[in-house]
């Protein structure tokens, strides 16, 4: 035992000082903005003066709006920027420095030459939420069954949906999530307010305009988000040079027009290991059914989609955090790679036309 | 008039143009981590699934967290950090691009050799919130009487109180807050729940706790946060360095005791102009006069406190966005030259012992 686990430090040491001697990060140009929002008028003056300003008539707040934090490296002009949406119950902490501090999708990507793109979903985090239905429901002018829900992830629920091991508290023997720092994953767990949002989804809207916005994007979604690219391209496909989408359901009931706007679009699909063998969880398997009739879906109709199934590839124990996992930047450059096969030649010959 | 505006867009195309031309960001290290965070206990299963997943037991959720995102420059280690804490129904987005697109302070800073680490409230952008008083009150377990009061400024109030005119929509005449980008800042606020939180306040914990983290930090406050440091450096003053409070109310009923703790620590308030000029909204003129108090007692339990009013300096037109403010980086530099010559000089001498 101590022979093997040896190795293991070894090898995680070896690890983290390779990270450790990483050259700085030269960026060209970061900052943040927002894309979309539109204004509500709220019905009535609130009775206190609640940031107002006393004497104020009633007021207008702005809602459905998406914020972003970017970077560009200074080659980033050369590739496709990649526009990062996290899922349920998490925030764009989903890509940065992971639960056991190691590099996240974000920098690794941009070190990589990518500009990156980091959306925080309509109604979570830094784009906010549209409070007006709590505050009617607190002066009694709408009953509580009108509150939405708010969705949040309990601790036991992430252990079961995000695959990190059979039962609470225990892990699969080859799990890749850095298990002993679970607890600064469930820090990022936040409540998930998209049950206020109208439809379509604002934060689809949004993510075609960005597209739009950068003459060209890869839409990368997970798990909430993770046909919210395809969502996006239905709306507009315009702007999105290529889609990520990383273990959700896929729709099948597609509309023969609308999987030819999709088929025009390099489609990658990635889901990792141990789909089937959370107990008392098994909506995994019917997920990855799903996609996989999708990519076909897709194929069939003249598209270029792809499937990427790491225990197929012999890649085992990724669970649905993936990009938090310890084998995190080996699947960012199997993704860096279809990126470059898919999108970016494509996109050179666009470009030359 | 063609000539004056003539003048002035060449002076603001000179600025953008001096600020494209700025080098590349170099980062020696930047990425996210969280402070602080309790396990809460949910009373009841779910009814639903609610990303529990069927068939688990009940839940527990983290809740207190406070989320930062951090840069550190290749020279970073040889001054102390800033720790950036927004204001009312705002996020760190405060600290960064501007409404109109310029720099903010956080990048500034940064390339001022500063380690800048910004921090999103607890309850607030990608810290997350309580959730569970909202769910009680939908299922019928609590009234909505104790639904918590969801704080949103609307456009209406933040003109008034963050002082862009004397009228909502009528800008200042020396007013220097971007008032034609004012939608943009309108899209960075968002709801507050400041008030489902436990007391004392877990972003002060949180901030003392980062401070003694850092081993040395000067903590800077905005408006709700501005006496955020003062509290933070009243629970635990060991890593309190330096305190940056802009724009708020003081606190003048201070302990003797807790006088001796905060003359200890070099504090710098900075208030804007206008103060006394919005029509129904005279607030600020009573927070100044409590702030010169409180700067007062500082200095007389032998401190190093100062009050920088802009106006009195001679630098007019800035609103309570004072870091949004056409002359931010003019308002950072005196900041910069603030903690040059009241922190880094003790640290400095610190260091030496």
């Amino acid at each position: 035992m101590k022979t093997r686990y040896g190795i293991l430090v070894l090898v995680l040491a070896g690890s983290a000082a390779a990270q450790k001697q990483s050259k700085p990060l030269v960026i060209e140009e970061q900052g943040s903005f927002f894309v979309g929002g539109e204004t509500k008028v709220l019905p009535a003056p609130p009775a206190a003066p609640n940031g107002r300003g006393p004497g104020l008539p009633g007021g207008d707040i702005t809602v459905n709006q998406m914020y972003v934090q970017y970077q560009i490296p200074p080659n980033g002009n050369r590739h496709v920027p990649v526009v990062m949406v996290h899922g349920c119950c998490l925030s764009s902490k989903t890509w940065e420095t992971t639960p056991d501090g190691r590099m996240g999708w974000n920098e690794y990507f941009v070190r990589k030459d990518r500009p990156v793109y980091l959306a925080d979903q309509v109604s979570r985090a830094r784009s906010g939420f549209d409070p007006s239905v709590f505050n009617a429901v607190r002066a009694g002018t709408v009953p509580p069954s009108q509150l939405p829900t708010v969705l949040d992830a309990s601790h036991q629920g992430a252990w079961a949906v995000f695959r990190f091991g059979p039962t609470y508290g225990k892990a699969f023997r080859d799990e890749q999530f850095p298990v002993s720092a679970v607890d600064e994953l469930y820090k990022q767990m936040i409540p998930d307010l998209n049950s206020t949002l109208p439809n379509p989804n604002p934060t689809w809207i949004n993510m075609a305009a960005l597209a739009v916005k950068l003459k060209g994007a890869i839409l990368m979604g997970h798990s909430e988000s993770g046909f919210f690219p395809e969502q996006a391209a239905l709306i507009d496909p315009s702007g999105v040079r290529g889609i990520i989408s990383i273990e959700m359901p896929c729709a099948t009931t597609l509309t023969a027009a609308q999987l030819q706007t999709l088929a025009k679009i390099p489609t990658l699909v990635m889901f990792g290991d141990h789909l089937g063998d959370v107990q008392g969880f098994n909506n995994w398997p019917t997920s990855f059914d799903s996609c996989n009739a999708f990519v076909k879906q897709v194929n069939d109709a003249g598209g270029d989609a792809e499937m990427m199934s790491l225990p197929k590839m012999g890649i085992k124990g990724n669970s649905h955090m993936l990009m938090q996992d310890k084998n995190n930047l080996q699947l960012a450059d199997l993704i860096l790679a279809w990126i470059d096969k898919h999108v970016e030649d494509k996109h050179v010959e666009k470009k030359g036309r």
